[in-house]
């Protein structure tokens, strides 16, 4: 950390921060030469935590405060180079091939899901998807079918052998999830509900960890480091849209922090352009923009047509909207040397 | 609900449209004299879900889908005229004296949270707060004493008088809390965590909800309501600053919320000008203007100065400013026509 | 436009909102049915311009306004259904063919823009870009090297064949740029710079709007409308990423807005990787995510290298980088169905 | 400025950043002691411009770069430590009296503007605002008046004495409108017209510069620093709301920026609490904010009221409702020690 003070900053406001940031066992650099003092932290950083840091920047006579190291470790390439492939039944994330994650919104019927189960590996899908506890904005709105659409989900994947991806929401879930599903998803309004991550950290599951609609990549890798920090290596990064003033799409899919995670971490990133953008005729090219430029998997949500409850047609359209994304980004995926 | 639909669309695009809204028990109305084709939505507007209303944005031929009713009901002056005033063992949040909660950011320790509680209390705070298990975006972090701080905490009331409030983050941990805590806080990362909402709905503690720093108003009272469609009515709402492109203050303080909330919702709502400016000059100016237009509170962070570790002077000097900023804020109180 | 009224609104407020819209010479029509009040306003709604929509939105009584009808026409495909292909000496922008505006972002000497001219033509750009007059944030920072620049640039041109692309910043300089340049650039910070944007509506060289770093889609697409609105129909629209919270790039790139300008007008609509991530490492694979994602062309700052200054070596690199994007290229333009 | 680079950065990489910053006529220094090296950059920092700041932060090698100096001087208290007061004709403002702008969006005809003159002193009023020239969003609507409505203005100044405030648009007229104002606006889509504010710098006018909706307080002050630098120092700066995701208001009021900008520049700073928020039930309150945190004027929209096409009676409740307003505001300046 370097603390910069103010040009008006006294002696006795430097001494206060030389004296707070030696008392939380850390050695201080004074840099003279600039135009204002300098003060640089030595030692083993992450003793400052978030707080200690504000609370410096808040002292007397300081301008301001910069992380020179990351808050983070384990996710970050400096400490382990070679990009991490998890393996999950066979399926490699993070390696050559791109990996679809397809499926509903949630799991409604076995009709429903098996249909789906058997189009979308037709069409070349890695995994499938749905939700079985929904998180929902209102509790009078259709929260899911709990265990039974998680027992469901795996009729499905018996039938196709597609690995489960579905969301966990309530810490005490993770043993009943874990008997069915293959990756546990952390949805992006729990990417910082740390009583989830503390136990996500604690169990063996490959964890799907969407970024918050409000998170800099700084805090979106701190909370991977949260998680792996308990014991867990195993987890896949997704970005899905960030919350901006820009109101043409639900959310404003931030790809460029695809290439910039490549450059920073070892952990494969996702990119989940359905609710990235909530607009289904910016699914197919924002899906193709995310594997030009580096993703490692795809979420499509290919959940029950809003058509579908009128006519087929339309539902055999959708699924058959699936296929042609697939095959589209066949050819994309070659032109960047990847496969699909 | 209110379905615009493109300039281009079909009949066929407006009857699937029709058919959709009706198949989920509403009815429809069509607005035929406009330059494109609108199509209302009547009948109890609580069956489209946020799910339903984004997948009819995205069928074809809609240009765009608005809701007419609000996505709650609880909440808002529609349904309850009167303000809520919620008592807290004697303390009304809500009523013309604006209630001032106060204390650290954690409790560290009996000589701590004892002097702060004392002083706090002579100068005229209502509440006391602390926290006894903390929100830390790394697991290496100091997470709070846990029991041990509440029953701190609990030893100041007992001297003070000062009711409780401290933050929940763990569904698990209604209960305990719910022992020594008077008013139990959602922090920001957790305004959309279900699984604890749905627990403080079912509990009889007043709950101090803070916005989530991504949150739209309507998602904000969206949260209260949850709550209390679990039948807990007692909720004060916290505006705390939201995440923007504006870097010289931690967050951006949108105070214009709080007249905002005033005309909509029965609720009170107080401001947290510590958190919402994460810099020190700027709390006691954004208090006086928290009180000038409207706040029924404020949270005051009065936590282990940074300075503290050095010299008592310094602890002093911070007690003693907010003693200072109470007496400040009598008079804007008083321009305002209330109390403090 | 449609009015929401409140819930609680009186039978005298809405009859306020009809007479208000009547004085503007439209005509109105009640929707009864909804839980709520609803006025649609019926007529050439052009007469209702932002103030007019805010103010109504204002009165008393009123819960939202919502626009209906588009805030633009021109540049609509409501208006007009085929792609706008725009032709510059030769080079069609808008058409099967991606076109490359390559070059430094100011112009420093003839040596500079002779070897990048001939470089960037060699690995296949279309055009040249350049400044010569420059927005800087400092009085005091280099301004360009004014018509100077534009002679050189023209040189470099009569040796390449390159048309020229420039900064206007000057609504006086309308004519002096149109001497030399080909297309004439309108930067973010000006794209509601209604003067500039008078002059370039009167003149018939290509404009080259840049999307506001603030601007929805329906400003950016107005800004482009207003232009049309003079008589000059010969824009290209320039997305170039847009200020959000995230800090990890210099801007965020929307790459979304291609496909949905796609969906909503004639006009060709380029990116610009460069400005819009900031970062060297992000611009070859944003390039590509562009033109996955359906660009028409881009634009590729190859500046005087940083690294220029100390060694012929490294802006051998840098101009050899550029080269190996449009290889790159070639094979993503392929996938979709275009060519560089 | 600090030159943060990688963990992995490597000998060459340092001194090819070391030759660049030398290349610029500036020395620096090696911070060894930190985990990675930091390159602090010594000597007069104003040689660095935005973007060879940016371009440093590209280099090989490089994490990040960080201003310690401020990327202005002249409006900085460093430099000036004594409040600007700037006297308009007797009107003082930056002094102990909150000045309070006043008047209708557009000038439209003489017994609009006089009735408003008239009223708007009455209530306490120190100037006059209008639009004789508009900045629209479409080259349909209305205008301005142009030179008829400063002629107004004029007649308006006579009648009462109230100096005249108004947007200046085009670098043009700044001879055509300083024969009539007495401040000259520039609004917020014209914050970095760096044309504009050239001219702007060597006129002899106050000027009242409103923040663009999307400048941090860096750009801000940068943009008042422009106009300095020109040789012009009566520079007022005006909040008035910025771009962010929150929909309840039209803008997000900013206020924390008030006390912010007290602390760092010695220039005066106003509010726009009317375009701040976009709704006239908020104007009040957060008028009130703005004095009770420190702003030292305020700009009112009393702007032809929109029911007032219809009846008397609403119109005249405007004016009464900014007498209320005045009224109200004398309270909340007495408590923090100001006049109005």
């Amino acid at each position: 950390m370097i603390v910069i003070m103010k040009a008006k900053a006294e002696e006795e406001d430097v001494n206060r921060v030389i004296d707070t940031i030696q008392s939380l066992g850390l050695r201080t650099q004074l840099n003279l030469g600039a135009e204002r003092m300098v003060v640089a932290v030595i030692g083993d950083i992450s003793k400052i935590g978030e707080d200690n840091f504000f609370r410096i920047r808040a002292m007397k006579g300081v301008e301001n405060t910069v992380f020179v190291s990351k808050p983070y470790k384990l996710v970050s390439k400096d400490f382990k180079k070679e990009q991490t492939i998890i393996d999950v039944e066979g399926v490699k994330i993070g390696g050559k091939k791109i990996v679809v994650f397809a499926g509903p919104c949630s799991v409604e019927n076995r009709e429903q899901i098996m249909e789906v189960a058997e189009k979308i590996k037709k069409s070349g899908a890695s995994m499938i998807r749905g939700g079985a506890f929904k998180p929902r904005t209102s509790p009078k709105d259709f929260q899911g079918l709990g265990e039974e659409g998680l027992k469901l989900l795996y009729e499905a994947k018996e039938e196709t052998g597609l690995p489960i991806v579905t969301e966990i929401m309530d810490a005490r879930d993770v043993e009943l999830l874990s008997e069915y599903a293959d990756v546990l998803q952390v949805g992006t309004r729990n990417m910082q509900n740390y009583t989830l991550l503390k136990e996500l950290g604690k169990c063996d599951k490959p964890v799907l960890l969407k970024r918050g609609m409000w998170a800099t990549m700084a805090e979106f890798l701190g909370a991977a480091e949260y998680i792996m920090n308990g014991g867990n290596e195993k987890v896949i990064l997704c970005e899905r849209g960030i919350r901006t003033f820009s109101d043409y799409s639900r959310n404003t899919l931030d790809l460029s922090i695809i290439p910039a995670i490549k450059d920073e971490s070892h952990l494969p990133i996702i990119s989940d352009p359905s609710h990235g953008t909530g607009r289904r005729s910016l699914v197919l090219p924002m899906a193709k923009a995310s594997v030009a430029c580096g993703a490692d998997g795809l979420l499509i949500e290919t959940h029950p047509d809003p058509d579908r409850a009128i006519s087929d047609a339309d539902q055999t359209i959708s699924l058959s909207a699936f296929s042609k994304l697939m095959e589209d980004l066949k050819q994309i995926a070659k032109a960047v040397g990847r496969e699909i």
